[in-house]
């Protein structure tokens, strides 16, 4: 049924027919996220919401804005894409996220959370402005309530003066339960919902900026949401409203529903290797049990890097503070501003978000804040959004922050020891898994290097981080079979860089490789530092593109930075 | 009887002594802002509750965080500083804001909004798990209010699970007056504070977030600032309390109490100059006559930044959202996805807020967002968090962005000119005034610069913003009198980089000015795209440490950004 469907068609459907659909519509979802991974608990939950949605609204005249984009595959299914939905965040197939490129459906991108009730009002003034006359509806889950953009925009509906449809899809989830004192007050609607006249009186603080407050229902009842939304739709020329809805993750598929958070999201292919997030969990465990100053913050991804069991063994020295990741980089700041010595675990594209208080609060203060970036580099399947491949430009511009990147996993172990006694801002990036253990393993000296192959040709390559390193050794192991023999240097400091090294490589062309973006990246560090000489380097890294979804590897072939990219430059320009 | 004063002296003064002192504060302020510089009516609004939590509390074991930093004047006062008081914002001086390095009264820097609520839980937090036993409180002003970080603060209080104090000074005012539904609720509370149960019932949602709420006094009645404040100290061992209070801004200055927004901030100096923001306003007006895509969006600096009347002209298309800074940026995304062209005018500092959305919203989507920069480059006397000299670092390494500086007000214009018809993201970044016009003015074409000065010299000089341009073109001058013919370029783009000009140049040493941190800045491009040859670069920018106070032309000389670096680097080197 959900093949080739049409708008008009579902239109016309029975409940019965769209009940069906809603089944086929999760059988999809489920066998397909089996297949490529993704996020699956969180899709399967807002079948029939969404289903309601195509029922009761006119996409894509009228515009549906979500929130994080975990949210978004029924409504793929339901827009033209059944067809190309087994191309699921697969390289130059369908995204896993909305994508404006992809579809005229999807009306704005998403990946980070909390952005969809400011992009609905945008858009919904936008169309005020223009005269025109559709609906605009943000999806949001739960979870990014506890974002202060939300709140933002919510301060300033009154001021911007526009009617949306607000659907507050209340799992009870982010990616871990949902945290704070909006969840618990999101709880206590939840629980008066029978109770009409207390749950309004509850309900009084969403009216308080402006919206009328319509929950709770059951999003998984169809019927119910096709008639609350048909409802509401009505109101939407004079008002906004916030509908809230409770839904079950994962629901129709009792493994999902009995392990939401680990079901949140699904890798794709086998896992032997070695994740970075068990080291640091591992090690912060070991560290803090002699160190009573350490803690460790995150934001409603405890257990995706690593901090469960330091969470449960440390309850008063651990705070997951949902997704509010600048809060939780100035919890860090001033914690450390009063003796603590505080690990803040992030992601590296969430990471983006506490730019401004890594400048101003942790190092215009210089203070000893450990900044552990996971899945740093390319992060794969997710696409443009969740790629981490921006954090050495925007952290090796500032001040007092020293960048370290380790080559493997033991050397991240050794990194984090390192940490504990340093008095300065640190920040440790590592992608989400390792391979192998790469050569010996030497303490940790501020800003000094490693040489993995002396070499005595022209070339020193210097690399940071496994993925680049292991290349490099590759290309090393090819070129020596044709008698190329370059230098391979594991640059563990990112900032400082290792001058002293540098300087003795006064006889030798350089090649640098990073996992990151060129501009501002490591290997801009090196032109900067060599601008003034003649110094010839060849810089390995990401151009000036916003990279697509695909494997790590597949996306790395594309932007040649790889082993036979390496070789083929030394080769070619061995004679120069 | 403010000259020396210690914190015991004060502990013991009567009221009636109190209130002298209060005077004098008052005073002293006056007399040194209209003479240095600085943010004077809010810090006049505060100096009887700052006296009072002097009075009451015990710094600097108990610790006072403030919001800004805007109200922080009395407090240092207070602090021993009287007699460095005169050299407020001055080079050497003491600072504007808190600051750690000053003094141990000062327990947490700050300067962009939102933040204290944060700082004061970690630190809240800190003194729990040492096991140490004092009094966190934040200052926070109603402006900072509006903030998502406030919120994210809020949401969290439960979760960490510590006692504060938080003062909300309410006076209505950001720099402009506050607007959006959290100020109406407060007004509300305002309004209702006679009646206790009534203001009960209104003060639920700071409840919700496991404050107790006690307000709304008179923040300039000093007997009964003491009093409460004595009484809700002996509470903080039990519960986190919001104290409530109304300040006048301005207070006991009655240009001030009239003008609080032209008073808000003092400026140091004669201002003969050109204000950037003037032609902001009035060309924006001027296109936006002719073309009706066009709206302008703030973050609560209407007025500074130029477009107080085209707020008024064009009310529909105009928005503040008060000290939004992400909302602001989704509000542009979002808009300009519709059809809109959306100019978002920020000082440079506060940019860096909107650091992921400028990322995710504007360039990923490649939307036609034109960020309008003001006091780009070293602004002066507000130091480290005010310094705007990190934007072309963390804007040039974003894909799909262009990046314009304009080298007067004339070309500022004619950018903007240029912008309505360019459909993708562009950022343009200047200083706050402008001295004079340069040369000849041609029509903008994307990517392309302009030689200013024709020499047949081995240097060129490649600079961008009017600070830079000036200062080439004056030692150019110089150097010509030496028979030294440098030739002068402004790279209005720096980003795309002139790839044709710059290959053009292949005879030539390159030296690049500009107004911005070296690392990854407009040198920093440079370097990299010449990294492959032997091209010699001389980067003139500042070196990786944060900027303090002092004039623009102080700091430059410090940083030696200057004409004369300039002309002693071409003569020693001329010969090499």
């Amino acid at each position: 049924m959900l093949e080739n469907i049409t708008v008009a068609q579902l239109k016309s459907m029975t409940l019965k027919e769209l009940l069906a659909l809603c089944e086929e519509a999760r059988e999809v979802i489920t066998a397909t996220v089996l297949k490529n991974g993704g996020h699956l608990s969180s899709n399967l939950g807002t079948v029939e919401l969404t289903v309601a949605l195509y029922y009761v609204f006119d996409f894509p005249k009228d515009k549906l804005v979500f929130d994080v984009g975990h949210q978004c595959y029924t409504h793929k299914l339901l827009s033209g894409r059944y067809d190309r939905f087994e191309t699921l965040r697969q390289k130059g197939g369908i995204s896993g996220f909305p994508k404006r490129e992809e579809s005229e459906y999807d009306c704005y991108n998403v990946g980070h959370a909390g952005t969809s009730v400011s992009a609905a009002l945008g858009i919904g003034k936008a169309r005020d402005i223009k005269g025109e006359d559709y609906n605009v509806i943000a999806l949001v889950g739960d979870g990014s309530f506890n974002n202060g953009l939300i709140y933002e925009a919510f301060n300033s509906l009154r001021l911007i003066n526009t009617n949306i449809l607000l659907i507050l899809n209340d799992n009870g989830m982010s990616i871990a339960p949902t945290v704070g004192s909006m969840h618990e007050y999101l709880e206590i609607l939840c629980e008066t919902a029978e109770r009409k006249e207390k749950n309004d009186r509850h309900a009084k603080i969403f009216e308080r900026f402006g919206f009328r407050y319509d929950g709770v229902y059951d999003g998984n009842n169809l019927e119910k949401m096709i008639e609350k939304l048909s409802e509401i739709k009505e109101s939407l020329k004079r008002e906004s409203v916030i509908l809230h809805v409770v839904t079950k993750k994962g629901k129709g598929y009792s493994f999902c529903e009995d392990n939401p958070e680990a079901t949140h999201g699904i890798s794709h292919g086998n896992n032997v290797e070695t994740e970075y997030s068990e080291i640091l969990g591992k090690t912060l465990i070991n560290l803090a049990e002699k160190d009573n100053r350490i803690v460790a913050v995150t934001a409603a991804m405890t257990s995706s890097l690593g901090l469960s069991e330091f969470f449960e063994k440390y309850p008063n020295r651990s705070m997951d503070v949902g997704i509010c990741e600048e809060h939780a980089t100035i919890l860090c700041a001033s914690m450390a501003a009063e003796g603590l010595k505080p690990y803040y675990a992030v992601y590296s594209t969430f990471l983006q978000r506490s730019f401004d208080e890594i400048v101003i609060d942790i190092c215009s203060q210089n203070l000893p804040v450990t900044l552990c970036i996971d899945r740093a580099g390319i992060s794969g399947a997710d696409g443009e959004t969740h790629q981490g491949v921006f954090d050495l430009s925007f952290l090796s511009m500032i001040p007092n922050l020293t960048i370290a990147v380790p080559k493997d996993v033991k050397e991240f172990e050794e990194f984090l020891r390192f940490s504990v006694d340093y008095s300065a801002p640190l920040a440790i990036r590592y992608p989400r898994s390792g391979k192998k253990l790469l050569g010996e393993h030497s303490a940790v000296i501020l800003g000094k290097w490693e040489t993995l192959v002396r070499g005595d040709g022209k070339y020193a390559v210097i690399a940071c981080g496994e993925r680049m390193l292991d290349l490099a050794m590759s290309a090393a192991e090819k070129l020596g079979q044709s008698g190329v023999k370059i230098s391979v240097i594991n640059a563990r400091f990112v900032k400082p860089l290792d001058e002293d090294l540098l300087n003795s490589l006064s006889e030798k062309h350089i090649i640098t490789l990073e996992d990151n973006m060129l501009l501002g990246g490591f290997g801009a560090l090196l032109d900067v530092y060599f601008s003034e000489s003649e110094k010839i380097i060849k810089n390995f890294a990401y151009t000036d593109k916003f990279i697509s979804q695909g494997s790590v590897s597949e996306l790395m072939d594309e932007l040649e930075v790889n082993s036979e990219a390496l070789v083929d430059y030394v080769i070619k320009n061995e004679n120069r």
